[in-house]
Protein backbone atom coordinates (compact mmCIF):
# COMPACT_ATOMS: atom_id res chain seq x y z
CA UNK A 1 0.00 0.00 0.00
CA UNK A 2 1.34 3.51 -1.11
CA UNK A 3 0.07 6.55 0.79
CA UNK A 4 -1.14 9.47 -0.59
CA UNK A 5 0.94 12.91 0.14
CA UNK A 6 0.50 13.78 4.23
CA UNK A 7 -1.87 16.41 4.49
CA UNK A 8 -1.12 19.13 8.20
CA UNK A 9 -3.54 20.14 10.27
CA UNK A 10 -2.34 22.98 12.74
CA UNK A 11 -3.76 23.80 15.61
CA UNK A 12 -2.45 28.03 16.21
CA UNK A 13 -2.33 29.33 19.70
CA UNK A 14 0.86 27.37 21.11
CA UNK A 15 1.80 25.83 18.12
CA UNK A 16 2.64 27.99 15.52
CA UNK A 17 2.14 31.82 17.79
CA UNK A 18 3.57 31.74 21.20
CA UNK A 19 0.61 32.75 23.31
CA UNK A 20 -0.55 30.24 25.53
CA UNK A 21 0.63 31.86 28.71
CA UNK A 22 -0.91 35.16 27.87
CA UNK A 23 -4.32 33.30 27.22
CA UNK A 24 -3.51 31.49 30.74
CA UNK A 25 -3.50 35.22 32.61
CA UNK A 26 -6.18 36.67 30.55
CA UNK A 27 -8.08 33.95 31.68
CA UNK A 28 -7.25 34.23 35.55
CA UNK A 29 -7.67 38.29 35.33
CA UNK A 30 -10.91 37.42 33.51
CA UNK A 31 -12.21 34.82 36.48
CA UNK A 32 -10.74 36.95 39.12
CA UNK A 33 -12.78 39.75 38.35
CA UNK A 34 -15.93 37.43 38.75
CA UNK A 35 -14.24 36.33 42.62
CA UNK A 36 -14.07 32.66 41.07
CA UNK A 37 -10.99 31.27 42.66
CA UNK A 38 -8.79 28.44 40.48
CA UNK A 39 -5.48 27.85 40.90
CA UNK A 40 -3.63 28.75 37.44
CA UNK A 41 -2.01 25.21 36.48
CA UNK A 42 -5.53 24.14 36.18
CA UNK A 43 -6.44 26.74 33.40
CA UNK A 44 -3.30 26.07 31.68
CA UNK A 45 -3.97 22.85 31.19
CA UNK A 46 -7.52 23.63 29.71
CA UNK A 47 -6.26 26.18 27.25
CA UNK A 48 -6.93 24.99 23.48
CA UNK A 49 -10.15 23.04 24.68
CA UNK A 50 -13.46 24.54 23.85
CA UNK A 51 -14.51 27.80 25.93
CA UNK A 52 -17.89 26.37 26.65
CA UNK A 53 -16.11 23.18 28.02
CA UNK A 54 -13.24 25.08 29.78
CA UNK A 55 -16.35 27.07 31.37
CA UNK A 56 -18.39 23.79 32.28
CA UNK A 57 -15.66 22.10 34.09
CA UNK A 58 -14.90 25.35 35.85
CA UNK A 59 -18.12 25.26 37.33
CA UNK A 60 -18.29 21.74 38.01
CA UNK A 61 -14.67 21.52 39.79
CA UNK A 62 -15.17 25.27 41.71
CA UNK A 63 -19.33 24.60 42.26
CA UNK A 64 -20.02 27.91 41.75
CA UNK A 65 -23.08 28.06 39.99
CA UNK A 66 -23.02 31.20 36.97
CA UNK A 67 -25.70 33.06 34.75
CA UNK A 68 -25.39 32.68 30.86
CA UNK A 69 -24.64 37.15 31.33
CA UNK A 70 -21.70 35.99 33.76
CA UNK A 71 -20.60 33.52 31.37
CA UNK A 72 -20.59 35.92 28.94
CA UNK A 73 -18.62 38.29 30.42
CA UNK A 74 -15.59 36.09 31.10
CA UNK A 75 -15.47 34.98 28.06
CA UNK A 76 -15.50 39.12 27.00
CA UNK A 77 -12.85 39.69 30.03
CA UNK A 78 -10.68 37.12 28.97
CA UNK A 79 -10.63 38.64 25.17
CA UNK A 80 -10.14 41.72 26.51
CA UNK A 81 -7.40 40.81 28.75
CA UNK A 82 -5.58 38.53 25.97
CA UNK A 83 -5.86 41.92 23.65
CA UNK A 84 -3.90 43.49 26.32
CA UNK A 85 -1.13 40.99 26.80
CA UNK A 86 -1.03 40.01 23.34
CA UNK A 87 -0.43 44.00 22.35
CA UNK A 88 2.91 45.66 21.15
CA UNK A 89 4.22 42.39 19.10
CA UNK A 90 4.05 40.42 22.81
CA UNK A 91 2.91 37.42 20.79
CA UNK A 92 4.91 35.90 17.95
CA UNK A 93 5.00 33.16 15.97
CA UNK A 94 6.88 30.51 17.89
CA UNK A 95 10.64 29.20 16.37
CA UNK A 96 9.97 28.34 12.73
CA UNK A 97 6.70 28.47 12.30
CA UNK A 98 6.80 30.43 9.15
CA UNK A 99 9.79 27.95 7.92
CA UNK A 100 7.39 24.95 8.32
CA UNK A 101 4.59 27.04 6.39
CA UNK A 102 6.75 28.10 3.85
CA UNK A 103 8.36 24.32 3.16
CA UNK A 104 5.12 22.84 3.07
CA UNK A 105 3.85 25.20 0.50
CA UNK A 106 7.20 25.02 -1.36
CA UNK A 107 6.71 21.16 -1.67
CA UNK A 108 2.92 21.21 -1.91
CA UNK A 109 1.88 19.26 1.15
CA UNK A 110 -1.80 20.44 1.57
CA UNK A 111 -1.69 22.00 4.80
CA UNK A 112 -4.82 23.76 7.41
CA UNK A 113 -5.25 25.56 10.42
CA UNK A 114 -7.70 24.36 12.92
CA UNK A 115 -8.48 26.64 16.52
CA UNK A 116 -10.89 26.47 19.08
CA UNK A 117 -10.40 30.79 19.61
CA UNK A 118 -13.08 32.61 17.28
CA UNK A 119 -12.05 34.00 14.04
CA UNK A 120 -11.73 37.60 16.60
CA UNK A 121 -8.95 36.31 18.81
CA UNK A 122 -7.06 34.31 15.75
CA UNK A 123 -7.04 36.99 13.31
CA UNK A 124 -4.34 38.46 15.21
CA UNK A 125 -2.42 35.83 15.14
CA UNK A 126 -2.60 35.23 11.38
CA UNK A 127 -1.41 38.32 10.67
CA UNK A 128 1.71 37.86 12.53
CA UNK A 129 2.52 34.53 11.07
CA UNK A 130 1.61 35.87 7.79
CA UNK A 131 -1.49 33.77 6.92
CA UNK A 132 -4.20 35.22 4.86
CA UNK A 133 -7.40 32.98 5.46
CA UNK A 134 -8.34 34.03 2.34
CA UNK A 135 -5.92 31.72 0.94
CA UNK A 136 -5.28 28.97 3.40
CA UNK A 137 -7.99 26.97 5.04
CA UNK A 138 -8.52 28.34 8.44
CA UNK A 139 -11.41 26.61 10.36
CA UNK A 140 -12.60 28.24 13.82
CA UNK A 141 -14.74 27.57 16.38
CA UNK A 142 -17.63 29.61 15.08
CA UNK A 143 -17.44 27.37 12.22
CA UNK A 144 -18.50 24.20 13.73
CA UNK A 145 -20.84 22.60 16.37
CA UNK A 146 -17.97 21.01 18.67
CA UNK A 147 -14.44 22.56 19.72
CA UNK A 148 -11.35 20.45 20.45
CA UNK A 149 -10.98 17.58 22.37
CA UNK A 150 -14.40 17.13 19.97
CA UNK A 151 -12.62 15.83 16.53
CA UNK A 152 -15.11 18.27 14.56
CA UNK A 153 -12.56 21.34 13.77
CA UNK A 154 -9.93 18.76 11.99
CA UNK A 155 -12.71 16.92 10.15
CA UNK A 156 -13.62 20.14 8.95
CA UNK A 157 -10.00 21.56 7.97
CA UNK A 158 -9.27 18.11 5.86
CA UNK A 159 -12.73 18.25 4.30
CA UNK A 160 -11.71 22.15 3.59
CA UNK A 161 -8.51 20.59 2.06
CA UNK A 162 -10.33 17.94 0.22
CA UNK A 163 -7.99 15.05 1.67
CA UNK A 164 -9.49 11.91 3.86
CA UNK A 165 -8.33 12.63 7.47
CA UNK A 166 -6.69 8.75 7.84
CA UNK A 167 -4.09 10.78 5.38
CA UNK A 168 -3.39 13.65 8.15
CA UNK A 169 -1.20 14.71 10.83
CA UNK A 170 -3.05 17.11 13.56
CA UNK A 171 0.10 19.02 15.17
CA UNK A 172 -0.67 20.49 18.61
CA UNK A 173 0.76 21.39 21.77
CA UNK A 174 -2.31 20.41 23.89
CA UNK A 175 -3.87 17.04 25.45
CA UNK A 176 -7.04 18.05 23.86
CA UNK A 177 -5.31 18.71 20.05
CA UNK A 178 -4.07 14.96 20.75
CA UNK A 179 -7.20 13.36 21.77
CA UNK A 180 -9.11 15.05 18.77
CA UNK A 181 -6.93 14.05 16.40
CA UNK A 182 -7.31 10.12 17.67
CA UNK A 183 -11.36 10.85 17.68
CA UNK A 184 -10.64 11.69 14.26
CA UNK A 185 -8.58 9.11 13.18
CA UNK A 186 -5.75 11.36 12.50
CA UNK A 187 -1.96 10.91 13.75
CA UNK A 188 -1.11 13.36 16.03
CA UNK A 189 2.19 15.17 17.05
CA UNK A 190 2.42 16.96 19.97
CA UNK A 191 4.93 19.96 20.72
CA UNK A 192 6.47 21.62 23.61
CA UNK A 193 5.41 24.73 22.81
CA UNK A 194 2.53 25.01 24.81
CA UNK A 195 4.19 24.12 28.54
CA UNK A 196 2.83 20.60 28.28
CA UNK A 197 5.08 17.71 29.20
CA UNK A 198 6.57 15.12 27.17
CA UNK A 199 4.58 12.52 28.57
CA UNK A 200 1.22 14.22 29.27
CA UNK A 201 0.80 14.57 25.02
CA UNK A 202 1.96 11.08 24.71
CA UNK A 203 -0.16 9.72 27.13
CA UNK A 204 -3.27 11.27 25.23
CA UNK A 205 -1.81 9.98 21.94
CA UNK A 206 0.89 11.54 20.50
CA UNK A 207 3.06 9.38 18.68
CA UNK A 208 5.64 11.75 18.12
CA UNK A 209 6.88 14.99 20.37
CA UNK A 210 9.02 18.15 19.29
CA UNK A 211 10.36 20.88 21.00
CA UNK A 212 8.56 23.60 18.69
CA UNK A 213 8.02 24.03 14.60
CA UNK A 214 11.52 24.25 14.39
CA UNK A 215 12.43 20.60 15.76
CA UNK A 216 9.86 19.46 14.17
CA UNK A 217 11.07 20.97 10.60
CA UNK A 218 14.53 19.60 11.01
CA UNK A 219 13.01 15.60 11.71
CA UNK A 220 10.27 16.29 9.28
CA UNK A 221 11.12 12.77 7.33
CA UNK A 222 10.23 10.79 10.35
CA UNK A 223 6.50 11.62 10.07
CA UNK A 224 5.64 12.83 6.46
CA UNK A 225 4.98 10.83 3.39
CA UNK A 226 5.96 11.87 0.05
CA UNK A 227 4.23 10.77 -3.24
CA UNK B 1 15.41 1.25 62.74
CA UNK B 2 12.79 3.76 63.45
CA UNK B 3 13.18 7.16 61.49
CA UNK B 4 12.98 10.46 63.23
CA UNK B 5 9.82 12.98 62.79
CA UNK B 6 9.97 13.83 58.83
CA UNK B 7 11.00 17.55 58.52
CA UNK B 8 9.37 19.35 56.11
CA UNK B 9 11.58 21.63 53.45
CA UNK B 10 9.16 23.78 51.19
CA UNK B 11 9.68 25.83 47.88
CA UNK B 12 8.02 28.59 47.93
CA UNK B 13 6.68 30.02 44.17
CA UNK B 14 4.42 27.12 42.61
CA UNK B 15 4.70 24.96 45.98
CA UNK B 16 2.81 27.58 48.57
CA UNK B 17 1.92 30.69 46.49
CA UNK B 18 0.52 31.01 43.33
CA UNK B 19 2.94 32.82 41.16
CA UNK B 20 4.76 30.79 38.47
CA UNK B 21 2.53 32.19 35.58
CA UNK B 22 3.19 35.80 36.84
CA UNK B 23 6.91 35.36 37.22
CA UNK B 24 6.84 33.60 33.71
CA UNK B 25 5.36 36.64 31.95
CA UNK B 26 7.31 38.97 33.96
CA UNK B 27 10.42 37.37 32.76
CA UNK B 28 8.87 37.15 28.76
CA UNK B 29 8.99 41.20 29.67
CA UNK B 30 12.18 41.87 30.52
CA UNK B 31 13.81 39.79 28.35
CA UNK B 32 11.39 41.86 25.55
CA UNK B 33 12.44 45.16 26.42
CA UNK B 34 16.34 43.97 25.71
CA UNK B 35 15.36 42.20 22.61
CA UNK B 36 16.30 38.72 23.64
CA UNK B 37 13.87 36.23 21.72
CA UNK B 38 12.72 33.11 23.52
CA UNK B 39 9.96 31.26 23.82
CA UNK B 40 7.65 31.36 26.98
CA UNK B 41 7.46 27.79 27.88
CA UNK B 42 11.51 27.70 27.89
CA UNK B 43 11.42 30.61 30.40
CA UNK B 44 8.68 28.53 32.17
CA UNK B 45 10.81 25.59 32.62
CA UNK B 46 13.45 27.23 34.12
CA UNK B 47 11.52 29.02 36.80
CA UNK B 48 12.87 27.98 40.26
CA UNK B 49 16.09 27.91 39.41
CA UNK B 50 19.14 30.55 40.34
CA UNK B 51 18.52 33.77 38.66
CA UNK B 52 22.23 33.57 37.73
CA UNK B 53 22.03 30.12 35.95
CA UNK B 54 18.59 30.67 34.41
CA UNK B 55 20.43 33.53 32.60
CA UNK B 56 23.61 32.02 31.94
CA UNK B 57 21.59 29.21 30.20
CA UNK B 58 19.83 31.30 27.98
CA UNK B 59 22.85 33.17 26.83
CA UNK B 60 24.06 30.12 25.67
CA UNK B 61 21.08 28.98 23.84
CA UNK B 62 20.82 31.98 21.76
CA UNK B 63 23.92 32.95 21.67
CA UNK B 64 23.52 36.61 22.51
CA UNK B 65 26.43 38.33 24.86
CA UNK B 66 25.17 40.64 27.49
CA UNK B 67 26.98 42.91 29.63
CA UNK B 68 26.75 42.75 33.49
CA UNK B 69 25.01 45.95 33.23
CA UNK B 70 22.31 44.64 30.91
CA UNK B 71 22.27 41.29 33.22
CA UNK B 72 21.68 43.43 36.45
CA UNK B 73 18.62 45.66 34.06
CA UNK B 74 17.05 42.15 32.90
CA UNK B 75 16.95 41.03 36.68
CA UNK B 76 15.53 44.55 37.86
CA UNK B 77 12.76 44.92 35.12
CA UNK B 78 11.56 41.39 36.01
CA UNK B 79 11.30 42.04 39.67
CA UNK B 80 9.24 45.60 38.69
CA UNK B 81 7.30 43.39 36.02
CA UNK B 82 6.29 40.82 38.67
CA UNK B 83 5.40 42.91 41.18
CA UNK B 84 2.85 44.89 38.96
CA UNK B 85 1.38 41.59 37.83
CA UNK B 86 1.38 40.34 41.25
CA UNK B 87 -0.16 43.25 42.55
CA UNK B 88 -3.90 43.90 43.54
CA UNK B 89 -3.76 40.32 45.39
CA UNK B 90 -3.34 38.36 42.15
CA UNK B 91 -1.24 36.47 43.59
CA UNK B 92 -2.95 33.96 46.55
CA UNK B 93 -1.78 31.03 48.76
CA UNK B 94 -2.34 27.79 46.56
CA UNK B 95 -5.50 25.82 47.99
CA UNK B 96 -4.88 24.19 51.74
CA UNK B 97 -1.10 25.70 51.78
CA UNK B 98 -2.19 27.81 55.18
CA UNK B 99 -4.26 24.66 56.71
CA UNK B 100 -0.94 22.57 55.75
CA UNK B 101 1.80 24.62 57.40
CA UNK B 102 -0.68 24.95 60.29
CA UNK B 103 -1.76 21.22 60.50
CA UNK B 104 2.75 20.52 60.51
CA UNK B 105 2.57 23.22 63.61
CA UNK B 106 0.10 21.65 65.54
CA UNK B 107 1.53 17.97 64.95
CA UNK B 108 5.25 19.79 66.27
CA UNK B 109 6.82 18.65 62.83
CA UNK B 110 9.43 20.69 61.87
CA UNK B 111 8.98 23.14 59.30
CA UNK B 112 10.56 25.81 57.08
CA UNK B 113 11.13 27.67 53.72
CA UNK B 114 13.78 27.50 50.76
CA UNK B 115 13.65 29.89 48.21
CA UNK B 116 15.72 30.73 45.15
CA UNK B 117 14.40 34.29 45.14
CA UNK B 118 15.56 37.08 46.72
CA UNK B 119 14.07 38.15 50.56
CA UNK B 120 12.93 41.68 48.47
CA UNK B 121 10.45 39.33 46.48
CA UNK B 122 9.64 36.28 49.09
CA UNK B 123 8.59 39.02 51.48
CA UNK B 124 5.20 40.04 49.37
CA UNK B 125 4.50 36.02 49.13
CA UNK B 126 5.22 35.47 53.03
CA UNK B 127 2.88 37.59 53.91
CA UNK B 128 0.10 36.61 51.70
CA UNK B 129 0.94 32.77 53.50
CA UNK B 130 1.30 34.43 56.85
CA UNK B 131 4.31 33.48 58.09
CA UNK B 132 6.45 35.58 59.75
CA UNK B 133 10.18 35.21 59.14
CA UNK B 134 11.24 36.24 62.48
CA UNK B 135 9.24 32.92 63.45
CA UNK B 136 9.62 30.17 60.97
CA UNK B 137 13.23 29.64 58.91
CA UNK B 138 13.47 30.83 55.48
CA UNK B 139 16.16 30.33 53.77
CA UNK B 140 16.62 32.74 50.54
CA UNK B 141 18.75 32.61 48.11
CA UNK B 142 21.15 36.20 49.69
CA UNK B 143 21.80 33.09 52.35
CA UNK B 144 23.69 31.05 50.10
CA UNK B 145 26.27 30.68 47.77
CA UNK B 146 24.07 28.27 45.11
CA UNK B 147 20.34 28.35 44.47
CA UNK B 148 18.60 25.35 42.91
CA UNK B 149 19.09 22.62 41.46
CA UNK B 150 22.25 23.17 43.80
CA UNK B 151 21.46 21.66 47.36
CA UNK B 152 22.43 24.86 49.47
CA UNK B 153 19.27 25.97 50.13
CA UNK B 154 18.06 23.11 51.47
CA UNK B 155 20.94 22.20 53.57
CA UNK B 156 20.88 25.53 55.04
CA UNK B 157 17.23 25.24 56.32
CA UNK B 158 17.85 21.55 57.84
CA UNK B 159 20.33 23.36 59.39
CA UNK B 160 18.17 26.03 60.63
CA UNK B 161 15.71 23.65 61.90
CA UNK B 162 18.72 21.17 63.37
CA UNK B 163 17.20 18.38 61.52
CA UNK B 164 19.06 15.58 59.73
CA UNK B 165 18.34 16.12 55.67
CA UNK B 166 18.33 12.52 55.47
CA UNK B 167 14.74 12.53 57.58
CA UNK B 168 13.64 15.89 54.97
CA UNK B 169 11.32 15.82 52.82
CA UNK B 170 11.83 18.53 50.34
CA UNK B 171 8.36 19.38 48.66
CA UNK B 172 8.55 21.83 45.78
CA UNK B 173 6.92 22.10 41.89
CA UNK B 174 9.83 22.11 39.32
CA UNK B 175 12.40 19.92 38.30
CA UNK B 176 15.40 22.05 40.01
CA UNK B 177 13.84 21.20 43.59
CA UNK B 178 14.00 17.36 42.98
CA UNK B 179 17.46 17.86 41.36
CA UNK B 180 18.28 19.69 44.79
CA UNK B 181 16.47 17.39 46.89
CA UNK B 182 18.37 14.33 45.09
CA UNK B 183 21.87 16.14 45.91
CA UNK B 184 21.06 17.10 48.84
CA UNK B 185 19.68 13.02 50.18
CA UNK B 186 16.29 14.63 51.00
CA UNK B 187 13.20 13.06 49.37
CA UNK B 188 11.30 14.89 46.96
CA UNK B 189 7.67 15.03 46.98
CA UNK B 190 6.57 16.98 43.43
CA UNK B 191 3.54 19.33 43.16
CA UNK B 192 1.79 19.94 39.96
CA UNK B 193 0.80 23.32 40.88
CA UNK B 194 3.84 25.37 39.36
CA UNK B 195 2.63 23.47 35.54
CA UNK B 196 5.31 20.63 35.44
CA UNK B 197 3.54 17.48 34.39
CA UNK B 198 3.59 14.40 36.42
CA UNK B 199 6.57 12.45 34.79
CA UNK B 200 8.76 15.40 34.30
CA UNK B 201 8.85 15.61 38.03
CA UNK B 202 8.91 11.77 38.77
CA UNK B 203 11.89 11.84 36.42
CA UNK B 204 13.65 14.14 38.19
CA UNK B 205 12.89 11.84 41.40
CA UNK B 206 9.97 12.58 43.14
CA UNK B 207 8.99 9.81 44.90
CA UNK B 208 5.48 11.33 45.50
CA UNK B 209 3.45 13.50 43.45
CA UNK B 210 0.27 15.36 44.43
CA UNK B 211 -1.86 18.24 42.78
CA UNK B 212 -1.29 20.77 45.34
CA UNK B 213 -0.61 21.53 49.01
CA UNK B 214 -4.32 20.40 49.71
CA UNK B 215 -3.83 17.09 47.76
CA UNK B 216 -0.58 16.81 49.71
CA UNK B 217 -2.62 17.54 53.02
CA UNK B 218 -5.67 14.84 52.22
CA UNK B 219 -2.41 12.37 51.67
CA UNK B 220 0.08 13.07 54.01
CA UNK B 221 0.25 10.00 56.09
CA UNK B 222 2.08 8.37 52.61
CA UNK B 223 4.77 10.68 53.35
CA UNK B 224 5.67 11.68 56.77
CA UNK B 225 6.85 9.71 59.72
CA UNK B 226 5.32 10.26 63.24
CA UNK B 227 7.47 9.82 66.50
Amino acid sequence: MSLDKTAFLFDLDGTLVDSVYQHVLAWKESLDAEGVPISVWRIHRRIGMSGGLFLNMLLRETGIAMSEETLLRLRHNHAAAYGRLAAADAVRPLPGARELLDFLTANKFPWAIATSGRMETARHNLTALGVDPSKIPVVTRDQVRHAKPDPDLFIAAAARLGVDIRNALVIGDSVWDMLAAQRARALGVGLLSGGYGVAELQQAGAFRVYEDPADMLRNIDEIASRD
